[in-house]
């Protein structure tokens, strides 16, 4: 039989267990924090018609849009990103409360091209306030994001701050090339311009100019709420004038989160977006919001050690000794599961011992009981930790307490 | 500007707040389950290439995927369920530890007839045990369905079990008439048959000999093992020989999950594959597993009044009374969110304190904090029951503490 295709899709990927757990226990503390800020869980279908994907994020981005025709004839795409479906929810459901702040942690799909080390399909993890022109809405989502960081243990993250204000009048296509100042450095930026149509000295001029913004009102204030909050300038926030956000769609104060340790890529931004959800409803509705770079973030806590180092949730396996004592390895197993212990049962009652210890070696299950004979005749329980080899014999209470601890 | 695509597609589902948050709690629950079993998490991209998903359902189903070329040309299509994913997965990691325990909690995709009532969009929760053949393994996921539907809460649930072996012999479509037995009667499943070929003496001979067969070995076996754990015979589970489960590809123990509270369908179905991975790793490969149905079961505790009566994650909602009074707010905010309340910030200083309570009070936030100048100067924190409308003034830990309980 042939297996040529029986694989992952190019820039696709297979969470295993190792791996989903940790996932998981990431998404958790997400979704834990998000409600702790008072955000709400939202969920939007994979596929949207083509005509609320297309023509909100530019030219470029709609390349990378799956598109394809359903069974009826419908032009159809994939989830490109969540702000979009946020507007059109906010669109067709007219009487959703205001401001309404919803989370929404689900995959996007882009047809990017694989060579540059990226996905196809990836979490997004978006918070978003949408209906509040107050600037307390962006101190909200910033200040969320600080504490987001600190939670999970990032030590030296700051979040870049800047205001689109400081660009009014500035040619988009110049703020791009701006927008890389910290990648590239200024002379290839000042390169980028020149073949933009400004001569060399047009260009320093216009860095210059940039850099030498001050604060708008909008950044001040932010800055003094985070100030009486306990975070310190400079060291959880900054002042970054040449921070632009690749996209159009912003309108106000915009933000980047950045980690001394994980240099090479932001862990997430957003922004405010005064007019986006307006080509939804026809009329604008003031809206602010940020998106978690999940991979990077799970890649940067891998990398400094932030993440449990579990296998399994798995922490018991019940050893089967004989036919005889089936019975009594399956009542074990039942009553640690009563007390909450994730436990398994071994499944094969004519594998030796040896060969079920193997088992939960290489699964790294942490512990293990065995109920032999003996066991059973004095009613207790030996309980083998794997990782020390140390067995103990334990009454049923003692058991449940060795394994809840 | 025209609006007239900005919608959601047919057959496919937004999930605002109030039905995310019920759902996520189901989602909790299952998850909490399974790993109390020992099963782990894994997940597998909404993309796979269509030589995956092709040809092992049979050619009804595969009418029903979605499938498209991407930009390189591959013929590629949207998980239809997650039992393919699993077996490509065992062929792809060859080196997984079996017995492979697993639980999977995704979307799959189906371009059903929307006419029909059915999504085209919807959850899946699997769990399988792949690479065992022995009976306890078949036990066991009985075991763990019988577990989550009284966890859950339900009453009248119970299992229906047989085992295909009862079919041995039998044309495949006459399978699936003598299936529908319990949905459309002994007359209709005889028209089928008649249709099907046989003649109506035969096709009675055929169905009275189906439910006249006796109890296999492994079901005798298994019951043996359930009633010793408890379960009782035909209250919580029981015989049905007349049961097929549709799918081809079982081979032994099979099972389907009903409630009489819920008659329309089932709440969810499984039973042994032994061949169906061996069609992905060119070797047989024992399986068995069970796909809770989550849109049924989440459809059937509503109308049983078994899920939370949320509609908001938040606790209490902080007012703001004047901006002189705002860092107070925010702080207060911040010492809630750091004792676990999950609180939300009224975002406009400008806005009168009656429109910040009819605003909790559209979202359905049970609790209102006010902090006015009189609260300020003594210190002290006015708690709002929404519900009720019963105020009181607390100190900030007795504050703490009422929103704790």
């Amino acid at each position: 039989m042939s297996q040529k295709n029986y694989q992952t899709l190019k820039g696709f990927r297979d969470f295993l267990p190792e791996k989903a757990i940790k996932r998981d226990w990431l998404i958790k503390k997400l979704k834990n924090i998000f409600e702790n800020f008072g955000f709400d869980p939202l969920e939007t279908p994979a596929l949207e018609y083509a005509d609320v994907l297309l023509g909100k994020y530019g030219e470029e981005a709609d390349k990378l849009i799956y598109l394809f025709k359903d069974k009826g004839g419908r032009l159809i795409g994939l989830r490109y990103d969540q702000t979009v479906p946020l507007a059109r929810i906010i669109s067709q459901y007219q009487n959703i409360t205001k401001p309404f702040k919803r989370y929404q942690i689900q995959s996007v799909w882009r047809a990017e091209n694989t060579q540059k080390g990226r996905y196809r399909e990836f979490l997004q993890c978006d918070i978003d306030i949408v209906g509040e022109k107050n600037i307390l809405a962006d101190f909200e989502i910033i200040n969320l994001v600080l504490k987001t960081f600190k939670t999970l243990g990032f030590k030296k993250t700051k979040i870049l701050i800047n205001d689109r204000k400081n660009f009014e009048g500035i040619n988009n296509s110049f703020i791009a090339s701006i927008d890389k100042l910290p990648k590239i450095g200024e002379e290839r930026v000042i390169e980028e311009l020149v073949l933009k149509g400004l001569n060399k000295k047009e260009a320093k001029k216009l860095i210059e100019s940039i850099k030498n913004k001050q604060k708008t009102d909008s950044i001040k204030k932010i800055f003094d709420l985070l100030k009486k909050q306990g975070y310190k300038e400079n060291t959880d926030f900054i002042y970054q004038p040449t921070l632009a956000r690749g996209l159009d769609y912003y309108t106000g104060i915009i933000y980047e989160v950045v980690d001394e340790n994980y240099p090479s890529s932001s862990l997430g931004g957003g922004g405010r977006y005064d007019n986006l959800i307006g080509l939804f409803t026809g009329r604008n509705i003031p809206a602010v919001g940020f998106a978690f770079g999940f991979d990077r973030i799970f890649e940067a806590m891998e990398s400094l050690s932030l993440l449990p180092n579990i296998k399994t949730k798995t922490q018991v396996l019940v050893t089967i000794f004989s036919y005889d004592l089936l019975e009594k390895s399956i009542e074990t197993t039942q009553f640690l599961r009563k007390n909450n212990i994730n436990t398994e049962l071994y499944l094969n009652p004519e594998d030796k011992l040896e060969k079920q210890l193997k088992y939960a070696d290489k699964k790294q299950i942490p512990y293990v009981v065995i109920i032999g004979e003996e066991e059973t005749k004095n009613n207790v329980f030996r309980l083998k930790n794997m990782k020390t080899g140390e067995q103990k014999k334990l009454t049923i209470s003692q058991l449940v307490n060795s394994l809840t601890l």
